[in-house]
Parts: C-alpha cells; structure tokens; sequence
C-alpha cells in the first residue's frame, strides 16, 4: 500500500505524470512476451476517453498520441518494460492560476497540500483526470491478451443522475449511438435533457457504470484477501470520483433471502452451469465461470461555475468560482476507464492463478516421470 | 494479488486454519514495538464474534480462546511477529459429511474444487467464516494501537433485510442492547420480528454494516491506486459475504448534483473544516479530517434449510437440504469483521503515510545541519 | 522491504517466535494443491538441524517436533496456507540473565534494544538461530514440491576455518559420514582437529557452505531486479551469521579474463549445452539450464566462552564471559538452513517464470480459437 | 519476485528501456515531498556512467541527457511519481546484425530466447549495461535525498583483474584522478598496464568495486528476511555482471575466529561505539551506526574480440568473433550503479524504519494525551 502508482503482482502497472507537466505516462511490467501490439492497439482505446467529443465533456484539446517506447520488438511483446508516453500539448496554465491558492471543494487540494506539504495546483497536478491516460493505455495491452484467450470485457453506463437505463429497452449496440455511453436510446434522450438542464444552473451530474468480463475460466482470486471481487473493488476506488463498488446483485442483495439470491447448480450437458448469477460470476471469491458484473458509483463533477464557500491556504473564508474546461458529468470518459481496470486486474490475476494446482505444473514443465516424493 | 493470505504493506496480517482443521490462527508482523498487548485485549473483540451467543447466530459452541505465541514480552509487543492461535475443539465432522461430494449454492465449493482440484469440505475449509478468527484476532492489535493514537474504530448494522436504521432514532448506546448491532432500538424489534417469519420458512436475510473511523489525519492514502476508500474497498470486499462498498454517500451521490454533493470548507478557529461529509473523509483517495464512514452490503447466508437444486461432483443433478448451525444472518456477527479490516488497513496506511514529507522525516532523525543539497 | 518476516511472491513464507518464546512456528501460503504431504516430510528436514548431535553443536536439548496445523487435507495441500509450528520445550530463561543488560559483541543485542526501545533478551528472541526452524520447515515443503519436477538442491560445508575440502577428494557421500557435512573425510578430519584446538581456546569458527541446485528448467529469474542470482543472494544474506555470496566463481571471476570465464555453447545431439558453468547456472540473472551453484560465507559463532569487551544499556564499559550453549561453529547446522532458502526461492521464482509467454499461456488455459487480435 | 524492473517498498523504483530501442527511463515513486531538485543533480551521476569518456570504456558517443517528466514542481519533488527519460541517439543497430541468430557466450542471449520465445537481439535488449541509466538517475535522488539527513554513499574500484588496492596507499582523493576509479594512483598505473595487454590480447577484465555508506543512523533493517545486507545484496546482485557480493570482512571472516571476528562495544563519551567493524556496520541485519561496508565482484565483460566457439538458434555449432564497441572492463562505469543501487536500498529502509516504535509514532503525530489503553 506504499508508492500508490504501481497496481499489480505479475502484471504490474506504474502511472506517472501530472496535467500540466510535461507528459503523462505508464510502465507496463509483467506482460508475457509474444502478444502482437503496436500504437493503434493503445491508441484505439485512448481516444475513447479523449476531451473535447461533445458538448458534454470537457474542450480541452489534445491529440492523446500515445508513444511505446520500449517492451515492443518485432511488432510483439518482449516480455520487459512496455513504456508508454503522451505529450502534454494543450496545457494553458493560466486557467487554473486562481486556484493555486484555495481549496476547492470535492478536489484534492486540501489533501494534497496537507499530506505533501505543498502542491501541484496546476488543473488538479496528479489527482487531475487525466492520469487515467496511463490506466488506459495499460488497460488496452490487457483488453488484448484477454482477447487472446477468448475474454472480453466491457462497461457502459447504467445511469446518469436520476436517469437510468431500463432492463426492457436495454441493447449494447446502443452504446456507440450516443453520448453517454448508454445502451438504452430513450434513456439516453432523458440524460440529455436533464445535462442540459444542469448544465444551465451551472451544476453537475454523477452516474453509475457497469461492466461485464466474459469468458474468464473457473480459478480466479486468491483466497482470503486477494479475492477476484476484492482486488476488482480496489481497482475501482482507485479511479478519482468512484465512491462505491459492488459484484452481482450488490446492495440489492441485502435486501433478498437466501434463497432468492442462491444461484442453483445445474448440469448443461456435461458443464456445471449457474443458472442464476445473483452472485455476479464470484463464489468465494473465485471466478465461477459465469459473466463477472459488477457496478461503480461515480460522484457529480466537483468542479461546478456556480459559486461555492472554501477557505484559502492563509485560512481566509471566499467564495469561489471556478472557470475553466470541465466535464458536465464524468461517467461517459470514465466507462472506458473502468473498463480498463477491469481488464488489468483480469489479466494479473489470471496470471496468479496457473500456479494453484501441481498436476497442472507438472503438465507445464512436461514433467513426465517425477519422483514419487517417498523419500 | 499472489498467495491470497497476506494482507498489507508495512503491518502485515496473514491468516491461516481452516473450519475443521486443527487451529485457525494469524500472524501479525510489522506491529510498532512498545504497544502494552496481551491475551485480554484480543479475547475481548473475539468474544463478539463468538458463535453461540443468541438464537440468530450458529448454535455451535466453542471457546474460541486465543493464546499469543510471539512478539510479545514484559506486556509490550516488541516489534518483531506476533502470533497467535485460537484451536478448534468443537469440529463435529460429521455434520458435514454429505456435502462432500456436492456443491452447496451461494458457496465456494465449486470454485475451490476446480480451482484447487479437490477441496477441504469439512464445513467450509478455508471459506469458513472460521476464518476472520484470524482477522479479529489483528484488528484487536491495530484498534489498540490505533487508540494510542486518538483514533477510534467503531462498526453497527445499518440494516437487517428490509429493516432500515431510522436516521432520528439513530442512538450508538443501542448497539449493545439488541442481538443485532443495531443503534435503534425499534429497528431492533422489527428485525427480530422479520427474522422470525425467514427462520420459520427455513431461509436466511442479509444486511449492512456501518464503520466510522474517527481521529484520523489528514493524509493517509496514497495517490493514485493506493487510495485509502481503494484499499477499504478491497479490505472489506474480502470478507466472506461482502457484495457491495461505498464510502460517504456513496450510490445515492450518483443521483446528486455537484453544489449539493460537494462539502465546502470554512474556518473553525484556525482550523479547516469541511461544513457536510457527503465525502465519507476522503478527498482524492487521502482523509481529509472529517470522519471515515463507509458501508458494507451483506449477502443473505447461503446454508439456508430450504430444499435447492445443485449437482454433485460426478455431474449428477440432485436436491439439496442443508442441514447443520448455521447463522441465519451473519451481519451482527460480521460487525467487529467490518471494524476489524477497518482498523488493520487504517493502522498500515497510516504507518505508510509517515514518509510523505522531507521536512518531517528531518525532524524525525532529528537532522538539524543537513547538507542544503548545493553539492 | 517491509515487515520483514514474510518472503516470496507466489509461494510466501512467514516466520515468526523467539528462542525462549512458547513456540516457533511458519506460515507457508501459495504451495500448490496437490503435493503429498505430512509431518515426516518436514521433522526430515527439521532433524538436520537439530541441535544436540555432536560435541559440535549446542547441548540444548529439544524435540523440535513440528506439527502441521493447516492446509493439509487427506495428505495432500490444499492451496491455502500451511501453518506449521514447534513447541519450545527446553527454554531455561535462566541461562540468559546475565545478558539482559549489555550488549554481546557481534550480536543483534544493541541494534534491537536501538530500533525497538527494548528487545526480548532470553536466547536472542528473534535473532536466535531457532528463528531458522521455520525455514526449514518451509524448506521441506520446497523440496518436497521441486521434486515433483525432478529438481534437486544439495548443500554441504565447503570449508570450516581454514580446512577447505580439496577438488580431488571431493565426495558427496561423505556427507552424512561426518559431523561438518563435508564431502571430503580427511577434511573432516583436520576440521576436528581444528575445532577441537579452538573449543579448547574458548574461541569459534566459520566456514562455507555451497549448495547446488540441479534439474532446474532454463528462464527463472525476472530481469532486472528479480533475476535469480539476485534473489538468492537476498534469501541466503538474510540468513544470521551470513557475511558473503557467491555464484559460479564469484569473486574468483574478478581475476579472470572473459576468454577463460565465458562458458562457451555446444550442441550436445539436439540440445544446446555449456561446455563449463564459470556462471554458476544464472546468464543475465536467469537460469540456463546448468547446475546453479552458489556458496555462504558463515563468520565464527560470536558466542564465545573468552572475556571480551563490551558495555551495558546504561552506558558502562565491562567485560562479558558468555556462558550457555552455543555451538563453536554454525556452519553444520546451517547447511541444511542454506538448502531450504534456495529451495524456497526456486520455488517461488520456478512458479512466477510460468507466466512469461503467451504461447504457452494460451495452451495452459486450453485456448484453441482465439481471436487474432485484429479489432 | 514477479515483474522484474522494479525495486523498493516506499521508495519504489521501476526502469524501462532497451539498449535500442527509443528511449531508456525510470519512475521513481515514493520520494517524499520537498526534496529540491532538478535535472543537474541527475546529469551529474549519468556522466559518471556515461561511455566514450577513456579507451577503457566503449566509444559509442551518447549525451545521455535526462529529461525530468513529472513529479517535480517548482524545484521540488511534489511526492508523487517522478518520470525520466533518455533518449537512445546513437543506436546504430547494424553493429549487432551478426549475433541476431546465434547466443553469445556469457550473455543472456540463450536465455532470454528461451524465456520470453525470442528477444531484442540489438545491442543485448534490455540485459545492456544501459539498463542502468534509470538506476543511476534514481539513484541520484537517493543520494540528495540521504544527504538531506547527512549520509553519504561512495563506491570506488577495490581491484582490477588482479591489481588490487594497496590499504598503505589508499586514498579516496584518487579516485577522480584515474580512470578506473581506484583510490591509489600507483594500482591505478598498473591497472592501465595490464589492460593495455588483455586488449592487446582481444581480452576483457574484471574487479571489485567497494562501497561505503556513512552516517546511517542505527536501525535500519527489518529482521528476518528484510536485513538490510539482504537488501542490499540483492540489489548489487541485480546489476548485470556481478557475481558475488560481501559485507564487512565476508569470506574472510570465514577463517577468521569469533574472538577477531566480534566487534567490541565501548563508550565513546555517552556513545555507544563498536572498536572495530569486521561486521561491515550490521549487527543481525540492523544498521548499527558504524560505517555500511561491501564490495561486489564484477566477471570480466563477457564481449570480447577473440574468437568463441558457440551454437546458432537453429542447432548448428559456430565460431563467433564479437565486433562493435565493448568495454574492456565494466568496473570503472559500474561504480555509479553501485553507489545508486547503495544509495536506493538505504533510502528506501531508512523510510520503513520510521514505524518501528510506537513511542516515535506517538511524537511525529503530535500524540500528547493518548488513551492509556486500559479499556
């Protein structure tokens, strides 16, 4: 839990930059050697997160051209470091210059200038929303290799505010056909109007997203602490704005019994099926072979152009307004963000669990006559 | 995320035993030497745990007495592992001897026998609930040292079912009085009633539990995947049952705006406080001074009386009637789980947090004539 | 580098007690499911380093007899954590009295009482070289599990004081023919000789223990920094009384030329082979297929009968006569000490290096069709 | 052990880079907030490391100039991470078209083909001696951020090939006026004479570079698998081309007695002071004031001109002769990475050594009236 940039055992990932520093960046570790990629894989999923696509994100503009700088020969994976980089292009500093001396509400800069002493107060430094950048282009190495195994993963959203998708009218292709991200063509209407409204009190509007990993094997997760559910719950936090998490039926299962939220066992042929997933694709904490689905509960924008009490540095009460380049709502740049997550703490802990059982080693190593292990 | 048992950075916690087997027990590293700790201090959290102590909780008997091994001398822990050991005298295999060769719905059976290739079914194994012996026993160590501190860890139920905590009859003295953890007296009633009638149609309830960490500085969590609420997520998240987290408002900000969601600062005195908590006590992944709150959703038992469809190990499809103790909501148990994790993973946080800063770690080594670094 | 009583990756060992504490004991998490396994397994290994064997050792009487807690299910692991422990029986605090004040040269004495304000005086506590009953405990498992894929590790005394085995006589079989484990009687001999004249001088020794591990695959070890020679330095250096490492001709290579230290490749029918193994078995920090061999430097038992020099904790010079059981030489005791840490961390590195490519990943999960990653 | 490039706990640190490839760097993250700096304090240890500065170390012409990414704002570290780069200018990939399909002997060539299925032929990839850039430029932070607290790191050649430094004429002064970094000017002359032959011969060399750390406070080094030799050893075992690694007087102390080998304790006014340091500054793994002392061996540089017999990928038996820009010994630039490596390690345990008393924990959070403990 120390140097909080690095996430991962085997496949590890390390983020670093700030928003107006020079780039911002990641180094993918632990990456088998072998998997074709090259900057259009990366790229592919960066510009699903890119500012500036409609009048509900922000209008910063950056190009987002991702660099790999080394992990890469031969058009594969080497096996070491994947570095990869994007230049800071569109930076203007002097937006943010009004804040560098108050703490905005619902930001880190109180935090960060108590815990470090002094602050990057440059459009959020290291908590700015753009660090993510660095999830992305990690989570799109780990979208690949999933691939390679026949394991997709996907999020969109399932609210925005009050607005939520309906399970009747529910349709993923709907998901490319608008804004936010939503597979629901009516909902996404409804959110429109509601941002808009928001938008014109100088408001801002939070939202739930969901995420669905398929195809995994039966074996994930690492009894007791390092449960697939725990460490993809911890992967979620981690995003700026998350403030809650939950698998399968979640909070709503408080609320159910036993045996309405049980999933029964049942033959399919010769395969052990579910045929329930209340449970969200974890038992125990081990992938069981269904769908994983889980939820992350995303706050409103903290940063809002109506005016808000704070206090500055010097302990002096103010009003603030905050001016600038912001996204109205967070949820339809964090999908592909949550999404990425999601496929880094897939992909690490698929890797953890070839090592669970000795016969399937021993098969690995081609062990043929071992020692039976009587002496 | 390898070898799942070990939880931590600088205090490290790693649990062993199984339900049936000989002992269930932990080892603690990393605790600060000069903590006054002896078996009183742990049996005291164990004992709220303890199976047996009303007719809503398992009926099997066990001491449950824990005797300290190591890294302790003359009262005080000495800085090097402490290990301590709770035996399991009353293991009646024999309950269990008729699901060893079936997998029980809403359990781990299935996903240990085919991640493992066989599994320990004697009452669980390793999934037992048995099991957070081991992380009661830790948080027992960390709320105490925790105290020396000022800071205070302290969990509830916050719902039973459908029951909800009413928000104006919220009173913490009531958790001591009912069998459920409840801070409202009346809640209490109704839950007891509405258990009643799931008894009485051989099912089971689920639940959630509250925590609030109070006394916390400013400063703990790292940015950026290192949060706090990310590693609470994750700690709580691997608790047996655990289906859902949110920290502060959690899934209800998603349906605020931003003016009502965010907490402004004012000055009180010359100190900075946030006016509301919507946040839960962290802002940017790092306490901000305000209380830590959270909540955990509880999934219903899954050993519930009621007859289920399953199959058994050799793809045959059978009913299934469990019999056994068996709690039939685990929240009031799972109460001091919750404060548990809550404290272990405050305690290592706040360890980490200590290096944050060169101008306090100078006055730490007591540095008064360092080099200016012109050199 | 924290907490620093837990190892490995994958394969996790925790040690923990102290010399006169009520028990030692081990927690081994991450042994695949599968391996055979009862307490033969580990009091064989356990017996090795028992004290009481010789006039050579220390007259500490103990059973030393271990007792598997957990983990161990119908003689096979299970895949969760093994907790082991051994009772101490023969503690007799009161050898140690005197010692409870100053501070014994060339012992942890006084960089415990530093970094922990007081330390558990009786026998060393946690610096004992009882604390190594929990390697080899762990050792055992290692070594049990690396012969399923028919890998060996032996180690043996290389030198004790100034007597050095000679290459000529150089005979594994002598090992368990005399009291030093050197695999050259007539060593052997002039080593008794040797410790004789020095136990009579109230003086001890050192020596060198090689160990090598034979059948391991080629590519263990993670470059750069977890590549396997390094990793074994780490293990064998965290081994008390260790001052050195070596692997292949270590520090005789400084005085080489490239010419003759470069271990030249040769076909041996279809297999590539080096003709010499200067290299010890490591080329850029990963296995090659060779013998892995690596020697300890062990310095003489600072326990001496002879006045020497030191001071108390409250600040006065005096002179120390230690009495109490100390063998004369660590180096018999720690052969097999040696042995477990390198079976250990083979182990555990064998186990990460299953992850490197993804051909061979996709044939572990069974991967027949996978998507060509072209989307 | 897994996801090899990085190192450390709270000062965590992860290199990425191929000799060829675009660019070599490093993240370094948990350098704690406030340490003035700026890309000068980097550049100064680079070109201590850099080539093309003496017919003893290879002629390819680089600048080497670090560019700092992130992490630092307004001449001081912010706390998070810090991201630097090199940009590789002068590849000239034609030079190692020839060793693409066959294993130079000594390299990791054979091994990393076998690991990862093929490997970046040009220039050794990422097992190139340039590897270490990201090292020394995080080692380079280490040493400003020690001398904060007044301790210093300093490695010098001890041997070279056979000549080794006289202690009558050893003199740190010398160092700079050599170049081999040898503290003794006439050793310096006879270095310089017998390299000119081994070159003469198409031949390389090896050596022994000593390290020193000074003023390290008492008590750094976690017991038992964290000791700070362990740490240490391992870190100076990561470095490509190092074989062996001894703290204090290493295989010496071996035959050396318990009664020369203690280091006595006597007061030197009200400090404790040890009379002499054979332990080479740990007592039990724990920093214990005195000077930190160890040496590492480095093999001879494994590319030399004469002709080697070795085998192609394809099974055929060939003669290689190794062209292209070699250092004919790798010690004079090794003793930068050394010193970085040092300087990591010790930065890195100093942090985790800050939570080893609670009374200390107290005094930094300010603790006055802390509960007692006693409910």
């Amino acid at each position: 839990m120390a140097a909080g940039s690095t996430i991962g055992t085997i496949f590890k990932v390390t983020t670093w930059g700030e928003s107006h520093g020079k780039a911002i960046g990641v180094v993918v570790d632990g990456c088998p050697a072998g998997l074709p990629l090259d900057e259009s894989d990366i790229q592919k999923l960066l510009d699903r997160r890119k500012p500036g696509q409609s009048r509900f994100t922000t209008q910063r503009k950056e190009g987002d051209e991702v660099e790999i700088l080394s992990g890469v020969f031969e058009g594969k994976t080497t096996g070491t470091p994947i570095s990869m980089i994007v230049r800071n292009t569109d930076q203007r500093s002097r937006d943010y210059s009004n804040i560098a001396s108050c703490f905005r509400p619902g930001h880190a800069d109180y935090t960060f200038e108590e815990k470090y002493g002094f602050r990057d107060y440059r459009g959020g430094g290291r908590s700015s929303a753009r660090e993510t950048i660095g999830r992305v282009a990690a989570g799109a190495i780990a979208e690949k290799f999933l691939k390679q195994l026949n394991i997709s993963v996907a999020a969109y959203a399932k609210s925005i505010g009050p607005v939520e998708v309906s399970p009747e009218r529910m349709d993923l292709a709907e998901i490319q056909n608008n804004r936010f991200c939503l597979p629901d063509a009516e909902a996404a209407k409804a959110a429109e109007d509601y941002l808009d409204q928001k938008i014109a009190e100088c408001d801002s509007v939070g939202g739930v997203v969901e995420c669905v990993i398929s195809g995994l094997p039966v074996g994930l997760g690492e009894p007791v602490f390092e449960k697939l559910d725990a460490n993809l719950a911890k992967a979620i936090l981690s995003i700026g704005a998350v403030k809650g998490f939950e698998i399968g039926d979640g909070f709503a299962a408080t609320k159910a019994c036993g045996s309405e939220n049980n999933d029964e066992f049942r033959m399919d042929g010769d395969k052990i099926v579910k045929e329930t997933n209340h449970a969200g694709g974890v038992l125990g904490g081990i992938s069981d072979g269904s769908d994983v689905v889980f939820r992350a509960a995303f706050k409103p924008t903290p940063s809002i152009a109506k005016s808000q009490e704070t206090v500055t540095k010097d302990g002096a009460n103010i009003d603030l307004v905050i001016h600038g380049r912001h996204d109205p709502v967070v949820v339809p740049r964090a999908v592909v963000v949550v999404e990425s997550m999601a496929a880094i703490t897939a992909m690490d802990m698929l890797l953890v669990s070839m090592t669970s059982r000795l016969d399937l080693i021993q098969i690995f190593f081609q062990v043929e006559n071992a020692d039976d292990g009587d002496n």
